[in-house]
């Protein structure tokens, strides 16, 4: 006998994690549909040299990383970016541009397991290729705050920043030679805090004056308004500046579509990956600030660099499955709660049998969920707790050629003489 | 420059066959649903003993297996059966019995790449655990041919055998002891034909007597209904058993629903695998046989043996989904052949970007998937062309503060003053 076990870092998805998950997702491909917005998929293994580039990431540990039976040096996706990089250089003359695709699907990491991070996860990307204009930054962010709202989510916050003008005001203090240190120490300061921060940044400045100065900058958000922040924000990176200038736009449009109240400017949101080079964000569930950002992207000039030597600028965002399902979980989302596999499961005797699977068909066909209990002689003790472990609502009993209708949870029953009514008593 | 390229064996999902995939599976997942079957989802990657057994496949060149980074044996799932064999050893308590679920998703085999086969492909599977009886076998059936019918396939037929009703023929004129050899012989005469299967049978029995006992056994469906080749069968393998009385019932049950016209009793099918005990089946779309089976499946004992003590009988079934894609292309079905990206896309000069946008808002909230051409500059030869690759039907244009409506294939035009007006004109 072989001891059935998963891999460290490595879950099965049971029905009451797996059912939701399908939930959201299917809502989210829904918004992005909406959207113009299509699907691709990618292989799971890929060329180590496709994903990690020539050379580089030799001693990377984090990817599982192995030669094929071909001898190939091959590696599973690490995240859908890189892929969609390849895939744009070889696909980009056929799909046309502007390209505008998501991508849901799982990605692997051989990263030490903590609580609540796996060495398999889901990550959910959708990006606009080849448009660089306030109207392509504006959809992205129109289409997260729709994703956001379509799952009912009751208080959502998306921190907007841009960095450029964090380039902007770096090389108007005389810095911009450490900017990627410095985006790197910013990024951590919602883990770390501001004295931690304030330490590190003095490290790499080596100039008290210009840490405060880089500190100021970064909260100039606090107490403020979106656009007195962006006012303060372009006074500091040396004055008005096309990028300035582009997120009044895009704050414009936010605001006359009405979704502006749940946008904040936030400079202290940087990313830490060095090719953004535009508007930035992050995502904040309001009642639960600790959970970390659901969903973060931003502007790049070039993501396909590596393999074409035409130029696709883009812009995109990912959400973070598993976090925002823990968050949904931790808000009480029915999203989450709701795991039942039928609306209605029939019990019957054995000579039942026929009327119990016509009954089933009928059923089925006016659109309720029908499970038939399938072993007739099994006590009612155990059939209830199949229909509990199930969170089925109700169950159906044929009796004496009637069919008796039970909500399960208040214990009232209903009889009807042809399974076709039980329906409205079911959806009301 | 990196060249980007994909591994031998594995391909891009371009939009136009993502969309159509993503549409079939959700069709599929909502018929499993409404018959109280759940979604569950195991690990890609699994400790390589648990998937090939102790010991077992040691030169086993069709799976990708690798030690990963902490030296563990490990693998990528070649099926969906396994995984899902250890995960009830290993969750059986916790699910209640009967179990009824069912997964879509990838597998990868390192086979050599043939014509319409990759190394990555998906399995749709579905089972019952925890039943053994009629009832279970009709309701997998029935959902076969409720999927078939979802998906709209004009033609498909379901072909039934019994495993233990072919073992009893086999025992009846003694040659038990060869059932493996024959079975798997047996399973090839769609591929090889009757003359080849007979020299291998021969080659098999010694006894070309009992070769044609066997080959007048399998072919004894021909011009025949179920029930006169049920009656056929079961004097051929010693009379009336519970085998046959389980068939029997089962086909009842296939009339009493009216779905019986689309099942024929055909005692050549016996799947290559060792596992099945009871029914077996295959399924063929009537004008494409050469396509070979896309939905195979049947009864076994005891699933999950070589992980737990507990006895675990199921049935289930697999939808090949990439073969019955490829042959609902080869028909023209509609849900291939419709890949849109969008329903209308909205065409606007850089003055009218927000005029734009806000009329997109309205148009998604009516339930139109409204894509908005994001390069207000481009020319309109390569904005028609961007709609064309997207198979887009309608473009919506603002001009002089009139919404112009254009059926891009009858090039006819509507003006409307409101885009809320639009929907009706579209939907019809």
């Amino acid at each position: 006998m072989i001891e059935p076990s998963v891999l460290k870092g490595f879950r099965d998805s049971l029905p009451e994690e797996e059912i939701p998950k399908k939930r959201i997702i299917r809502i989210l491909e829904d918004v992005f549909s909406s959207y113009g917005f299509v699907p691709i998929d990618t292989p799971v293994l890929e060329y180590t040299e496709v994903l990690l580039g020539k050379g580089g990431g030799e001693t990377d540990k984090q990817i599982f990383r192995f030669q094929d039976n071909g001898g190939r040096d091959v590696a599973m996706r690490f995240d859908l970016t890189v892929p969609f990089a390849r895939f744009l250089a070889m696909h980009h003359d056929k799909l046309g541009i502007p390209f505008k695709r998501y991508h849901i699907n799982k990605v692997w990491r051989g990263e030490n397991p903590q609580k609540g991070r796996y060495r398999e996860f889901i990550q959910c990307d959708f990006d606009i290729v080849g448009a660089d204009n306030a109207e392509s930054d504006y959809e992205i962010l129109s289409m997260m705050h729709r994703s956001f709202s379509a799952l009912g989510i009751d208080g959502y916050t998306f921190h907007l920043s841009h960095r450029a003008l964090f380039s902007a005001f770096l090389e108007h203090i005389g810095i911009e030679d450490k900017a990627v240190e410095i985006l790197r120490t910013v990024d951590k300061m919602r883990k770390i805090g501001t004295d931690e921060v304030r330490k590190l940044l003095d490290g790499i400045t080596g100039d008290p004056a210009k840490t405060e100065g880089i500190l100021s900058f970064i909260t100039s958000g606090e107490g403020r308004s979106f656009t007195e922040t962006l006012d303060a924000i372009e006074a500091l990176s040396g004055g008005e500046s096309e990028h300035s200038k582009r997120m009044r736009t895009i704050y414009s449009l936010l605001e006359n579509t009405g979704i502006a109240s749940s946008f904040v400017f936030d400079p202290s949101i940087t990313r830490g990956l060095d090719y953004y080079t535009g508007i930035v964000y992050e995502t904040f569930l309001d009642k639960l600030p600790s959970l970390g950002s659901v969903c973060s992207g931003g502007r790049y000039n070039d993501l396909a660099s590596l393999y074409t030597k035409e130029k696709l600028p883009g812009v995109g965002s990912s959400i973070g499955l598993d976090r925002l399902m823990a968050g949904l979980m931790e808000l009480g989302s029915p999203l989450l709660t709701d795991s039942s596999a039928a609306d209605v499961l029939i019990i019957h005797s054995a000579e039942d049998t026929e009327k119990a699977i016509i009954a089933g068909e009928k059923l089925r066909k006016s659109g309720i969920r029908t499970d038939i209990y399938l072993v007739p002689e099994a006590k009612m003790k155990r059939i209830y707790s199949y229909a509990e472990e199930r969170h089925i609502p109700y169950s159906l009993q044929i009796k004496d050629g009637k069919y008796i209708l039970k909500n399960l949870s208040t214990r009232e029953e209903f009889s009807f003489d042809e399974p076709e009514k039980i329906r409205e008593a079911i959806i009301g």
